[in-house]
Formats: C-alpha cells, sequence, structure tokens
C-alpha cells in the first residue's frame, strides 16, 4: 500500500519537476516528500479495498490527492501570517527553504495538482468522477473542510466543535468515502468511521503538542497552550484525553460497516491511532 | 450573459455565505463581486454557444469556475510577498480588507470552490468532465498554467515566453478550450483563437500598466517599470505595442474555427480587444 501511494505521488509530480520553474518544482517534492505516517491515502486505499477494490488506479489518483492536499494545507499553514512555523516532518517549511511567494504558488499548484489527477484517472470510470470530486472539496473547501477549520482561527471564539471536524475531522472522512466512491460503493456507510477516526486524530494530536518533543513531532511543539487554542489536553488533561482516544478508537473500529476486508480495515484503524499516541504516553493508553 | 455568468458565481458563493466562518465568507464576496469585465467567462460561453451549446449548465459552471480561479490569483497576486497591492478593482486588496490569513484561504477556497462548481454540474455530462477539469489545471496549475506563471517571477532571468504564455495566456486557451468541451466540441481547434487572445489581452495589460491613471485601471499603474518586469511597451515602445495589440486581434479573429456562431464570436473578440486599450490610446489603436 505505501509503494502504491508514493508511486502515485511521484508521478504526479513528474510533468512539474520536468517542465515548470525550477524552484517551484523543488518546493514542491520538498513539500511531498519525505512524507509523513500519509494516514489519510492509507485510509482510502484500505476502504477501496475493503470495497472489492475494483478500480485501483481511480483509488490510488483519489488516495494520491488526498495527500497533495494534505501537504497544501500544511504549506500554507506552515506561512509567517499563520503559524509562522521554521520546521516541518524535520526539515525547514517550504517558506523557510524556498521563500514565502514559492511557498504560496506550491500550496496552490498541490491544490490544482491534486484534482487533476483525479480527473485523469477518472475518465475510464466517468460516472465516479462526480461525486469523487465534490467529496474531496467538501473535505477541504468551505464551509465544511481544511480552508473553514482554518479560517476559524481568524474568528473570536469560534464554534469548537465545528472548527476540529473542519480543520482535521473532515480529511478523514473524505478519504474513507472516496476510498469507497473509487470502488464504486455507497460513500455514506464510511462516514462514521472516518468521523470517529478523525477525532481521534485530533486528540492524539493534541496530546503529541503537550507531551512529545519537537523530535519525535517533528515539528515545534507545545503550540497549543503558546497559541492558547483549543485542545482535548487542557479540556480534559492528559488522561482524560487519553481515555477519549481510547474511546475514538473502539468507536472508530465498531463503525468499520461489514464488507468482505473489514477484520483487516479494523486492524488498520486501530494500528493507525496507536501509532499516533507519543511514546512516552504508549503505555499508559495500552 | 453577463446574467448567466453573475448568476453561476453569486450560486457558486451561496453556501460559502450561509455556513463559512463569517470573515472568510465576506473575503470570499470581496474576491469576486463587483467584478471586472469577466472576460474569461465570457470567452468560454461564447465558444459553448458558437459550438451549439447544448449544455448550458455544463458551460456555466466552467464559466464560473475559470472566473473564480482568476480571482484567486488575483487575490494571492496582490499579497505582500508577492506585488502588495493595497487596491485592486478600485477598492481594497482581500488582504488589506481582511488579513493575510484570510487572504491565503480566501485564495485557497476558491480554487478549491471552482472545481467543485465543475464537478457538480458534470454529472449531467459524466464523459465531458475528465477532459473539462485537465483542461483547466492544466490553464492554472504547473508547468504551463497561472501559478507557473507566477513562479517564473521568482526565477533570474525567465524565459518570457513561457512566462507570459503561463501567467496571462494559458487562462484564455482554458477558456475557449472549455467552453468547446463543456458544448461536446473539440477543444483543440479553439487552441489557436485562445492563444492569439491571450497574448493580446497581456500587450493590452502592458499598454494599461503604462498609460493609464489607476482609476482607468482599477489598480496602481506603472508596475512594470517600478518592477523592472517584462512588458510589451518597453521592449516595442508604446506605438509598436499598439501596432502588435492590432496584429494579435486580427490573428485571433481569423483563427476563429468555422462554425454557425462564427460571426458573433468574431465581434466580440474584436469588442473584447478593444475595450482593453487605455482611454487614451484608443484613437491611435482604432
Amino acid at each position: 500500500m505505501k509503494t502504491r501511494i508514493e508511486t502515485a505521488l511521484a508521478s504526479a509530480l513528474a510533468t512539474a519537476e520536468r517542465e515548470a520553474p525550477p524552484k517551484l518544482a523543488a518546493a514542491l517534492r520538498h513539500a511531498v516528500f519525505p512524507g509523513g505516517a500519509r494516514v489519510r491515502p492509507r485510509l482510502c486505499l484500505a476502504v477501496s479495498e475493503a470495497c472489492g477494490g475494483d478500480a485501483p488506479r481511480l483509488a490510488d489518483a483519489a488516495a494520491c490527492a488526498l495527500e497533495l492536499l494534505h501537504c497544501a494545507s500544511l504549506v500554507h499553514d506552515d506561512l509567517p501570517c499563520f503559524d509562522d512555523a521554521a520546521v516541518r516532518r524535520g526539515r525547514p517549511s517550504v517558506h523557510r527553504a524556498y521563500g514565502e511567494p514559492i511557498a504560496v504558488l506550491t500550496g496552490d499548484a498541490l491544490i490544482i495538482g491534486a484534482y487533476d489527477v483525479v480527473a485523469r484517472a477518472g475518465a475510464e470510470h466517468p460516472r465516479r468522477l462526480s461525486p469523487l470530486i465534490t467529496t474531496i472539496s467538501r473535505a477541504v473547501g468551505t464551509p465544511h473542510g481544511i480552508v473553514a477549520g482554518q479560517a476559524w482561527e481568524s474568528e473570536v471564539d469560534p464554534p469548537l466543535e465545528r472548527y476540529h471536524r473542519a480543520k482535521t475531522g473532515s480529511l478523514f472522512v473524505g478519504a474513507a468515502m472516496a476510498g469507497a466512491i473509487a470502488a464504486g460503493a455507497d460513500p455514506n456507510r464510511w462516514r462514521p468511521m472516518g468521523d470517529r477516526l478523525g477525532e481521534a486524530y485530533q486528540v492524539a494530536d493534541d496530546l503529541l503538542d503537550a507531551h512529545a518533543g519537537a523530535e519525535e513531532a517533528g515539528k515545534p511543539t507545545g503550540q497549543d497552550l503558546a497559541r492558547v487554542r483549543p485542545s482535548a489536553v487542557s479540556a480534559l488533561g492528559t488522561e482524560g484525553a487519553l481515555a477519549r482516544l481510547r474511546r475514538l478508537i473502539d468507536e472508530a473500529t465498531a463503525a468499520v460497516p461489514e464488507c468482505p476486508g473489514a477484520p483487516d480495515l479494523r486492524a488498520l484503524v486501530v494500528a493507525m491511532a496507536e501509532r499516533l499516541v507519543p511514546a512516552g504516553l504508549r503505555q499508559s493508553a495500552a
């Protein structure tokens, strides 16, 4: 699965590297490789396989698009006007390495490239293309997706649940539903699992921010506290957040719909979620 | 035609306004209304009509998407790290009115919204959706579209023709080809017209920058000279640039392929191109 994802991502960037302005091409590569855990594309492919996986190229394209969109959101979120992050995945952030104009354009190019990848693969399955693209757009756009989530940070007293759902949860829901659509299955059955997993991921990210060092996280930690951002840790305490994470993982596995690949998918969900717990807390989370 | 475009744009923003974070919703509206001449969507609709216009809702969606993408590029191009423009279309630029984070997100949301609009309308014409989206992506992405054009500005000594084609010409080519695809026609016949018209627009924009006041242009002028950017006026002189503009308009009208709507379309091309000449130069351009 890892190979399928990395191959699809490399292929998506190949044209840009060959003919694009050199700094932009290098920045695109910097933003996408080497990646993180690729949890969203893995989820997408796993759901597609669980649904029969009859269109692997379309599923690969959807998975690739989700990761490109995730990378785009990281590049823009790291900009000086947002988090002003110097480090991402243990290396300089894109704007630190290539300058702010190229960082803005890298995010834009990744968003556009994501849709292009899906549209190309969709030529073989034209009836799946429209729902696939609207599902992905809902996950990243406004009013329910990542962009809306980031924009809630510019409001005084944002609605917390909507903020978290939009900024983090939406792309997990989108990944699960996109995997189903790519395989010609009903996407709505997969929404609850994506939703629970997305919330688990948010809680785990809050734990990571509060309890991991920058090396483990690959980015500066302690940011929620420093920026007075809402966090499961500040709301529930460490033990409370860990208990919530465990419950969400249980709910996510229970929400996997019955299908031939359900057992494998449940195992993957548990593995994904457990990996997110900071190393120092894993004993108490087990 | 104007009504169709404004209605499609208003409809595309309606959901965002209802449920998005309020500042983002307001910024989206600010970026799109009131618009400029809407030349790209008008070109798209005119080509669609000239090709028989059998799918008006899909054509409207494509036209709307092209304008949303154009607006996105203006919002990002105005950011402090690019042109740092305080004024656009005679009003404060988005980042001046709503702050830099919201301006970055507005551009992102407009790009995502553009694809969403096309995908929704494409459900009725699934076989046209894949070519429509890849054509639009080529016009705005990398290596040939607007994003690549803007990124060439970060390179020392960029290839001028590729720079101009990417930054300005590509979206005219995309608009013409998208109009054809929306109507189920062969898009490649329309590429030369879009290409000539795009170049005419670039020359006209250079003339506007050199010879119009900020009020007529709706933005600060004299920027090419101030930023030592390549310009048809600095390369050819005012008379030379006007002569080139006249020749390009002739070539664009001559490149309209034979079809039932060809005469109307030729008249539109001339009208569009003439409108771009600064008022003070219109006599000598006639």
